[in-house]
């Protein structure tokens, strides 16, 4: 399998996970370790600075993990930009996942912001990686301002839905010149294959692993259905057709 | 996991698979080895009994391998019948996958002549393994006459569309007390994990494995995607949600 | 428009409409004069023989409606073929509408006692329109079997989930020699539209009006939508595109 | 019914239709007259302002239609403020569909230069209607920059695939204060039905019925379902279920 490169650095893993929902810290450690993840989301409110005993980045930190911090809560670029500066700080890594979304309801991404942010971030030296709608001409003008991916939604985040903007998602695959990492609505390892199959990066999934009965088991299936889809996406898949073609011989049986 | 039982028999995989459209024995029998399947249909027209030396069978037997001949190219219960029973003689095994399918275009099966077949077969000791369309009140009335398992289509044979029947599949998954083994269908390893998380026991793939650009990496795929289905369906999923759920805190970044 | 055709009568409209869950008669009534239909089931048992001056078929009855009660409650072909023959004498109409489901949860067709009844009730001379899932092989059989049309779901009865069964009733309507009505799941106008579109020769719907906010309103709304689809698809519709395909000139504006 | 008004003006049809691809003038003129439409697209570039004769417009300009000219062919915000003050001109109206495409490809919309071109026209005192991607976020900012619609694609331009951003669309015609104009990817008059019975306030179609085999009688099939999608809206749609629901009596027919 070819690896995955962002901002210089080399995943062995295409899964990348969030740490958001868990019921508790030592659930949530299993359940990374078992994703075989090589790269973990951390929202900078969850982190308590005061408090190192009980940090829930204690149960992250690992040689092969890259944390990234996201900037969820943020409304617009201004204070996307003061957030990734405050996360560099405090978590030593200037990786940055770009989330601006002002819509509490729906938590869906603000594109005029997110782009503004990202020529920011990225002149600032940031690796950015931004949560956006599945908009191919978005996405052609984050990489041109410096985005080391983009990250469309396969759905509202926390709906389980999948790739309902699939349609999309492949004009962007098919145009992009850095890493695809589907991220939101990925709800079963079936979406996350899919997503592979599709020829995507790689996948964020948060929701469908911390609120499984078993987050650990269900972080394995997902690593099995990345690594599933990745090696489909390698070994060509065929094309889906009208008619039925007989995989055994046509020929009357009596004949 | 929980093991499938068909026939008094114990699997330990849930793929099976089929043997038509290999371009060359030697490359099928590297997908059936990828692949860890221990169920791997044949057409009996494919086996050439005046030639053991070139047989399709000195790829597939193995010990853990158990053979299911298919009854594809009859076009009726009488001719099943008579089926069945050579191929009882000429493979050694009381597993029998009946295929009646009178319409050469579609290859879809005839519900009639299946129930007929299923019953004369069960009653003649086969473990009888039918090829139908998702139709749960079929599915019942075959349990009772006898068949070891019920193998609704998930779509048209070769059309790669995935489990178009979806929603008859899961009425059939829940009112069975037989195994439900997805034929037919199934065009990627996505489509495989779905049907997994979805409850069916196992699936059936040919046509995906047998024509991609590398068979033998692309039996992997399903054999990782098939585990992780069941995994996950064993971890228990999350539902769909109609609004989104932050997996981030909500709270704004900068109160 | 060319004409529908069934048990030698012709029907202007292709909008069947059923009488079940309306909150009153007289709503039901004018639901039906709005929808123009042309052909009304009805249940035998919601009939009240006893009562003529309650009788719902006083505000069914019309020159220009042709009765069509069905067998709903009966499990077997020979349930069936009973109740065919005291609604022929109940309605003085040799039409019937066969519906056999013993599973009173998804109320699903059974296939095997409703080819068993259709044998039956033609040779007996009876107009047989028989409700079934959307399998294309037993569509063949009825017909081979007499009956007058095929009625094939969309989806479980009141589901509303419009026509999922998509793919099998593009086969079925290829290949049939009768009349292809589309029975159950139809959930909202642009459902109805979307199976004339496919070519079918009608469509019956029945609680999606009847549970309206305004059921005549609704009627009035599937009558439309269904004149609507059969009209595209005697105009002949486009095909899906993989590409975009300018609407609009494509030269730059300022060339 | 509520009647539509957009830039003051009121409107009594909730189809739009576009002026490209048509095979002759007169043909168009008839397809605009069946479709019963009263807001007509118009790339400028199609116009020949030199050749007043053989003029496109001659065969579109009635009392009761508003001219919408677009600016197909622009690239960014600069361009379509450029061919928004040449299309007032020359057509004598302030109403334009701002499109801004600079993928030739997909000619899918570009978020920010739409946004900047909405401001400055809407200062400007046009009535804009911008074609963008669905995207809630984006529609709320175009919204407040003084968009007199907004126009989300419903899949790309000429695909004919329907409305495969129906949850994304769904949020935004929740969130909208404007009128929601569903633009791009109605192929078929069952795809506008379901737009209207969403809640969308009209559509815009041009592909579907200019390479309709008939686009006369296409014009009227959409005419059709989108009053019938209209009025079933109106009339208030059940909702889907999971389980089946009789619509006869379920107690068994004999007992």
């Amino acid at each position: 399998m070819n690896k995955l490169v962002i901002g210089g650095r080399e995943f062995n893993s295409r899964l990348f996970v969030g740490t958001g929902k868990f019921s508790s810290n030592p659930l949530m450690e299993k359940a990374i370790i078992a994703s075989g993840s090589e790269m973990v989301t951390v929202a900078m409110k969850r982190v308590d600075m005061q408090n190192p005993e009980d940090d829930i980045l204690v149960h992250i930190n690992r040689d092969h993990i890259q944390l990234l911090p996201n900037t969820s809560g943020v409304r617009d670029a201004e204070e996307a930009v003061l957030a990734a500066q405050l996360a560099r700080e405090a978590f030593g890594t200037n990786f940055i996942k770009l989330e601006i979304h002002p819509d509490p309801k729906y938590l869906l991404p603000d594109p005029i912001e997110t782009l503004k942010a990202t020529e920011v971030l990225a002149k600032m030296g940031f690796v950015v990686l931004p949560y956006i709608q599945a908009d191919p001409v978005l996405c052609k003008r984050l990489e041109e301002a410096g985005a080391a991916t983009v990250m469309p939604l396969g759905a509202p985040i926390g709906t389980n839905k999948g790739i309902i903007t699939r349609d999309l998602i492949e004009i962007i695959i098919e145009q992009s010149n850095i890493p695809v990492v589907i991220d939101a609505g990925i709800g079963a390892p079936s979406h996350a294959a899919e997503a592979m199959e599709m020829g995507a990066d790689a996948v964020l999934v948060n929701t469908a692993i911390a609120i499984a009965g078993n987050p650990e088991q269900m972080a394995l299936a997902f690593k099995q259905a990345v690594e599933a889809g990745r090696l489909a996406y390698e070994s060509g898949l065929g094309v889906q057709r009208r008619h039925a073609e007989a995989s055994s011989p046509l020929t009357s049986f009596l004949d």
